[in-house]
């Protein structure tokens, strides 16, 4: 990795800072708002001074001066340029601020596009496309004068019934840490830096509840957990990476030195900036009660690597500053972050800034081109899931005369977008302001794709409540229909106000409310039902694979998502989009992954079998497509990378995109080794008819794994290899890797590699 | 820890062995039986040949001659002692093989006397009564031959959806150390080797399914998993340790070294055998697939410390026999296996052993004693949850005219019985055997209870379907009652045969079928419903302890546990088990621990409140109980122990038994510790009005905890301390702990005592 840095600028401003110049460095400024919480327990912290005394000595971050209530953006942007203008022109050493935002689905601003979110970029398994929106993410941050934002989430689903799943990319970590590199490179392209987040082990919370304990071990860790964040960080080239609230194995990693500092500097040499999530130092204290108080918290913090606090200096202000005088906190731990921070501004030209130029004016955050780039990624990420030949509607020029829209997520603009979301995130708390944006709700968009048809939408109940009171309506439209559209699934909000989002956590993973009664009820009357989930996470539906006529499930899929879900059910978007999370079989039985070892889900020695109800990488089209002549690419001279070959052949009528899925499985390894593990993924378009043979290029990190002693190893031996459109078995082919033992670290004395004809491990 | 074997007998043996001689002695042999399987996969393997050819070359252990057919003792004794003489007669060199059975809840044997399951004796809070009940069970199955039993398990609760909780005592750790090592003495003061099991991790299998892989790290093992192991080790002195069947973070633990010897042998002293978990070798190569084969299997197991295969030899036969002669495993391994196995036999008194006495006859397996200790033991263990006055039944004379006795599990004997009692273990499979044991149900035992009442029994409908044609009559019967008892719970049966037991595993805590339904109807009939739950692991009952008049929870009780339930409906026995398991509130939500740190639990952070329905240590009384004067006794020069003191007080009008609990908390710590922590339990009696003075002395290593560099220590700072008859704060004191650090490893140059005025670890 290269040394982003090279300017000595940021030594001779240290060397000239005093303590409170230091820490004004390190630290946050965040506006109280009015309205309720957007951050966890964001009530309990008393509010800071003003930012005008907060900022006498400096500011580190200016925290989202955009994005928590509803401003213009070009006044904002007026009042921020006059701000860091202040910050040049009245503090001694005249260093602007660094503005930062959230920015999971779109820069969370009013007005600006929303994306879908980032399940749904899993289901798209569309790297490039995703790359794509973060260039234009960025592109209007950067307009704006923000300097990061706080995406992308890269941890690896491990328990549905966590609330944020919805902004995590995918159950795989190849897949997280491909696509999650990919937004890396787009929104830094920008010249906005990427914060990845939450490093490590969130999403593995005990029992899918927010904030929860994690119990993993060191290999879980390192195979699993880290991967997305290694290959952001190494392939992606992340400037900055945020911590995750939780701890592992009683450790807070807010704390951690063997994470923040071992695993991110020392092994992958990352140079950037760590953040505190929002109030995670002060936490230390408040809630894992490893810090008798703020300032033990902030040392502690420090000390791990944690280099500046968020949303604002509740720590790394008065309470450091006399531990440090007080001799328990060492003043260079101070100076370490402090030399990053400034390290980060020079690279970010932060330094040199003297907002002398005009504000911009007559910014326009939702163009043309990003309304593209989210209708195609909303297209490519609607799943389908089962169909009898119900779907599409519209095939062959036979549209459905009746057709009756049901169900509380039809005909709900906020029902397309995340927790992350302006919408959901902010617009809730403000229910007379305007959305700021346009977005067709489903059946909006189904009326109009649906011209020749008589569309009625009658909502049945609502997403989580017990009102079975519009049954009855939902039922009589449906009985006078020649098909049934029931739409259901999850509201996005924050900290209890929906069902999927930050602290919105499920007990179980059955459709929130009376949902499956309401579908129960429609499939009742015996008219064919099409049953569409917008969710932010994969629910409990084998029950409906087996009754209705088609499922489609969609995550929440951004403001072009009405009309992309449209899309699909009428024909005119053939669908590709593939399932980046399994579609659990029981409600229970959590936490499951489908790189489970062999003891992992079956029904063997437990009368509880997990198999799902759609495997991960599940997704049908209304072309067919069949795999033949898998081959292993005979090796090279040092059998790096391993290249696997197969023939797709679109064998229907129509064009069409399939996902094609590469998997293996290490046979005998020296420790348990998942059953199935993705390799490689290619999106193909094909003609109707038309083959192409796909080569895939396995680089020898996705085979490694860590050893009895925790080295990361490729291993000798067989490797079965399988292609198809899931993580079932289509075609198979066998390799055998000869003996390899590479080691991780450069000095340890095995890290020569033994034997040449096979791969080895890419090291950092 | 004593080397128990001193004479040279075994290494003399050693030295005359052919590879042969050695595998015999570290190999069971189980003759074949018809009907269902009662170990996991056992259909999976071949049939061995007869046993007399299996045995030429002699025998390490005959497996279950009692247990996995109902056959007379006394038969099984004469030809067990022919099949003896004939191992002493007719194989080179003479050696008896050791006998080993089942024993979890009494001698898993036809016409034995059936113990309550652990979790009942976690409820007791009596370790000394367990210890009079282990004494009995090993005079049982010493009169018969018997030298090791396959427990107690030490497996810590840790997801009430496991099946196999039953089998466990608690989910604290202590609790089930204290118990557990009061089990083994008891055992083995009858000279049968009790066997701890499993070691170690099994009872945190993921989403608890059988088998599943566990996902902890290197503290939580160590101070959670492991420690009731170390207790029953150290402090109980058992000689035999069965190795877990699953995987911990990838390593299967049957291959995993720094376990099975590391732990168990370097840092505890261990010198006893460790025993395979059947067919636990064989599962390295067939189910874990971290051996290509079973003598690579054979040769990981020994490598990692596991001495003896069982229940036959399948991998440590002809597959080591063939590692050897090729060289991949080295016979010093197969060496070190069969010292410890006749060293085992040598301290038995097996090398001497002529069995040239005769049989045993006419041997009682379920007398007065047993019956006493079944009696008194159910009694203690029976918990009442929750009571609004309507228990006792029969208070004060005024029995109820009327009583509805509703329920599956009212008028079943095998709802009285663990999944390793031997009715439901093998006589489930042979439906015309009689069971040789007396066990009135509860029903039989109500009926005898209350003589002045007309009590009717009415089933409902079943532990498990979706029958609810019985509804009707269950109503009718309530409608026409006084009261209504309601009993319901689970069946124990294995592999999936029942709903609680080894394989029989659940989604979620909801009562299984329609038994909620069944106690809703009678809950609608305005009648007071008692509700009795017989069962093996918890319940989400919160519904109930709402809605009915008194709720009590008994787990598999045992042959007396009609009458001990019964007893304490009527008020003939005054109630005083406490609960050793959470009552959970929501269904799902799992797995949840009462040892959680602060983010466990609450709300703060998450929608989802898991805090439970009744607490751990939960259970009341007729009488009530009061507590003051808690004191902190002044410390000793070392502070080693911490004795607290605190006074009862029997504030009601009736005599009776309290639990007398005392937790902890540690303030500030450098990992995250549990908000609440067992430190120490007293049973004590009390007569109306009556007060005791009751201090508990608290063992540095109940304080101890693994630091962040994984040492053993006990930390400065404050600690706060609470007494109660439950997990709940009903008393406070506060006490500071002056700086300690202690290291487990006599090596550290840090194990020395640093300071001397507080607790010190009390290494091994």
């Amino acid at each position: 990795m290269t040394q982003h840095s090279t300017s000595t600028r940021p030594e001779e401003l240290l060397a000239q800072m005093t303590l409170e110049e230091k820490i004004g460095q390190v630290v946050g400024f965040w506006e109280k708002e009015d309205g309720e919480a957007v951050a966890p327990l964001q009530g309990a912290f008393a509010e800071v001074s003003g930012l005008d005394a907060f900022a006498r000595h400096g500011l580190g971050h200016l925290t989202r001066p955009y994005g928590t209530r509803p401003v213009d953006p070009d006044e904002r942007a007026a009042w921020l340029w006059r701000f860091q203008r202040r910050l040049v022109e009245e503090t001694r050493l005249g260093i602007p601020a660094l503005v930062h935002e959230e920015c999971l689905t779109g820069l969370s601003a009013w007005k600006a596009a929303t994306f879908p979110t980032p399940v749904a970029w899993g289901a798209s398994f569309d790297p490039a496309l995703v790359e794509e929106m973060g260039a234009l993410i960025g592109g209007s941050m950067r307009a704006l004068g923000i300097h990061q934002g706080l995406a992308p989430v890269l941890d690896v689903v491990r328990d549905p019934r966590w609330g944020r799943v919805e902004e995590c990319i995918a159950e795989d970590p190849y897949l997280v840490g491909s696509v999650g590199a990919s937004y890396v490179r787009g929104l830094q392209s920008a010249g906005v830096h990427a914060t990845l987040k939450h490093f490590v082990g969130y999403s593995a919370s005990q029992a899918g509840r927010n904030f929860a304990p994690v119990h993993v071990g060191p290999r879980e860790l390192a195979d699993v957990l880290l991967v997305p964040f290694e290959m952001a960080l190494l392939d992606g080239g992340a400037r900055s990476v945020m911590h995750a609230y939780t701890e592992i194995d009683g450790v807070p990693v807010a704390s951690d030195p063997t994470l923040l500092t071992g695993v991110l500097r020392e092994r992958w040499g990352f140079d950037g900036t760590v953040v505190a999530d929002y109030f995670g130092v002060a936490f230390l204290h408040l809630l894992h009660h490893v810090a008798g108080d703020l300032g033990e918290a902030a040392g502690l913090a420090l000390a791990a690597g944690v280099d500046i606090e968020l949303p604002t200096g509740d720590a790394f202000t008065g309470p450091l500053a006399r531990a440090i005088r007080d001799g328990r906190v060492d003043e260079a731990l101070l100076d370490r972050a402090v030399l990053r921070a400034l390290r980060q501004k020079d690279e970010l030209g932060l330094l040199d800034a003297r907002f002398d130029c005009a504000p911009p004016t007559s910014v326009d955050l939702d163009t043309p081109a990003h309304r593209d780039v989210a209708r195609r990624l909303a297209e490519e990420s609607v799943v389908l899931v089962s169909n009898d030949g119900t779907l599409p509607l519209g095939d062959r020029g036979e549209v459905p005369g009746r057709v009756a829209v049901i169900g509380p997520n039809a005909d709900s603009v906020d029902a397309l977008f995340g927790c992350y979301s302006f919408v959901n995130h902010v617009l809730e708390q403000h229910p007379d302001v305007p959305r700021g944006l346009v977005a067709p709700t489903l059946l909006d968009a189904l009326r109009a794709e649906l011209a020749g048809s008589e569309v009625v939408g009658v909502p049945g109940c609502a997403v989580d409540d017990d009102d079975r009171s519009g049954f009855a309506g939902a039922v009589a439209a449906a009985s006078g229909a020649d098909v049934a559209v029931v739409v259901v699934g999850d509201k996005a909000g924050l900290f209890g106000r929906g069902t999927s989002g930050e602290g919105c956590d499920r007990d179980d993973l059955e459709l929130p409310g009376v949902q499956r009664e309401l579908v129960e009820a429609v499939l009742g009357t015996g008219t064919p039902v099409v049953l569409v989930l917008v969710t932010g996470r994969p629910y409990a539906v084998g029950w409906a694979l087996e009754r209705c006529a088609a499922v489609v499930q969609a995550f929440f899929p951004g403001e072009e998502g009405g009309g992309a879900v449209a899309g699909v059910l009428s024909g005119r978007v053939n669908p590709s989009g593939h399932l980046p999370v399994s579609l659990p079989r029981p409600a229970g039985a959590q936490p499951y992954s489908y790189l489970h070892p062999a003891l992992g889900a079956g029904d063997e020695v437990s009368n509880l079998a997990t198999v799902p109800a759609a495997p991960f990488g599940h997704g049908l089209s209304y072309t067919t497509f069949a795999y033949d002549d898998l081959v292993v690419v005979p090796e090279s001279p040092t059998g790096c990378p391993l290249d696997v070959s197969v023939r797709v052949t679109n064998t229907g009528d129509r064009a069409g995109a399939d996902v094609v899925q590469l998997y293996g499985h290490d046979v005998v390894a020296s420790v348990t080794r998942p059953v199935a593990q993705l390799l490689g993924f290619a999106r193909v378009d094909l003609g109707p008819g038309e083959s192409v043979t796909v080569t895939l290029s396995v680089p020898p990190a996705r085979l490694a794994f860590s050893d009895r002693a925790l080295r990361r190893v490729v291993e000798p031996g067989d490797l079965e290899l399988w292609c198809g459109s899931s993580a079932d078995r289509v075609v198979e082919a066998r390799t055998t890797l000869v003996g390899v033992v590479h080691a991780v670290t450069p000095a340890d004395p095995r890290s020569t590699t033994v034997t040449l004809a096979a791969p080895v491990l890419d090291d950092a």
